[in-house]
């Protein structure tokens, strides 16, 4: 059982989702398939901007994340830094990473020192640190994620997003049906178990999967 | 304990907050405050305007009220008309049930027809049949909703409305705190209850409040 996690190094909720989809899916049994797309061109495309321009929902946007940052277990320095000027180049290190096998190794560092630390993903130091932390020469990284092959593959995800339906991230997608937010991560797990949303899953009383450890 | 559910008939995702909340708020022992606004005229004037001319997120709205509306027992036929014409007549006649005591009445079978019968809110036959269905004369009731002191005082909750924080619909209103979305209303009643999110209301394995009678 698959669930495609579409993100982009860039997306604030996606830090949510980040840090917590590898022991969710787990306890529910599912593989997790990590997709980074450009979601800032498929924004701009679709008229659908979330917070540029927009104060009063881009302080809820922080707010809503600080309030539930510690149902996960996650302590950020909010807000952090936004929009990310490298995001593009964040996303194709995050390429490179999926067809290496770090993709989620990489991406849970780089969004722990941009939400835990305040230094923004896709530039230094938080670029070439997160890089050597999991175990990777950075310089080689760097200059593998420059070339017009990795370039090509970003914009070829990105594509195939827009074509499955995916408008924002994080989105999850089933089959053929796509999940958009963090907050559908739990919906999604359940469609890919039964086709179907599950009724207790929401508003019970037990502890949510990741957190029973 | 209160929460202010703030809403707009006219609103989608309202539908599912509308039809469940005060099953949810009883169990959670809350009380409900239906404070109806023109959000319509917020989403405007912060440049925040949901769905129009975005078909791709527009789609994923109504499948995922579809997804969804089972979970709380829900059998809408979808798409519903949108958007709403009669937006602002439809809560400028919620906001005279404010003031008299029906207003969560009404709303529900406003919703119920616009959402399942295909009949769009805030005009006729909705209009009529749902109040009468309620038990009010509507031809008093549509020329009460008529006058300068109602349109004034949706204007003003409206105006409040932007002064809280609020941008969209629905919306729980916790002392100082704003939750947006059908899917934080189980965050608004643990705010309500302890300052704080209950780690064990999502993921877990027990029957959602609503649901378990």
């Amino acid at each position: 059982m698959v669930i495609e996690f579409w993100f982009s190094i860039g997306s604030t909720y996606s830090y949510l989702t980040v840090m917590r989809i590898e022991d969710v899916a787990q306890e529910a049994g599912a593989e997790v398939r990590w997709r980074p797309f450009d979601v800032r061109h498929v924004m701009v495309t679709q008229n659908n901007v979330p917070f540029k321009d927009k104060p009063v929902k881009a302080a809820y946007m922080w707010r809503d994340i600080e309030r539930r940052a510690p149902r996960y277990g996650l302590s950020p320095r909010l807000p952090a830094p936004y929009p990310l000027a490298e995001l593009v180049f964040a996303n194709r290190v995050a390429t490179l990473g999926a067809q290496q096998g770090w993709v989620a190794d990489y991406t849970r560092a780089t969004y722990r020192r941009w939400f835990e630390a305040g230094q923004p993903a896709g530039e230094e130091p938080n670029l070439s640190e997160s890089l050597a932390e999991i175990g990777l020469d950075p310089e080689t990284v760097i200059r593998e994620a420059g070339t017009p092959d990795i370039e090509a593959r970003l914009q070829e995800a990105t594509a195939e997003a827009m074509d499955l339906g995916v408008f924002g991230a994080p989105s999850f997608v089933v089959g053929e049906e796509v999940f958009w937010g963090d907050d559908r991560l739990e919906d999604a797990l359940d469609w890919a178990r039964r086709g179907r949303l599950d009724q207790a899953r929401h508003g019970g009383g037990a502890r949510p999967p990741g957190l029973s450890r």
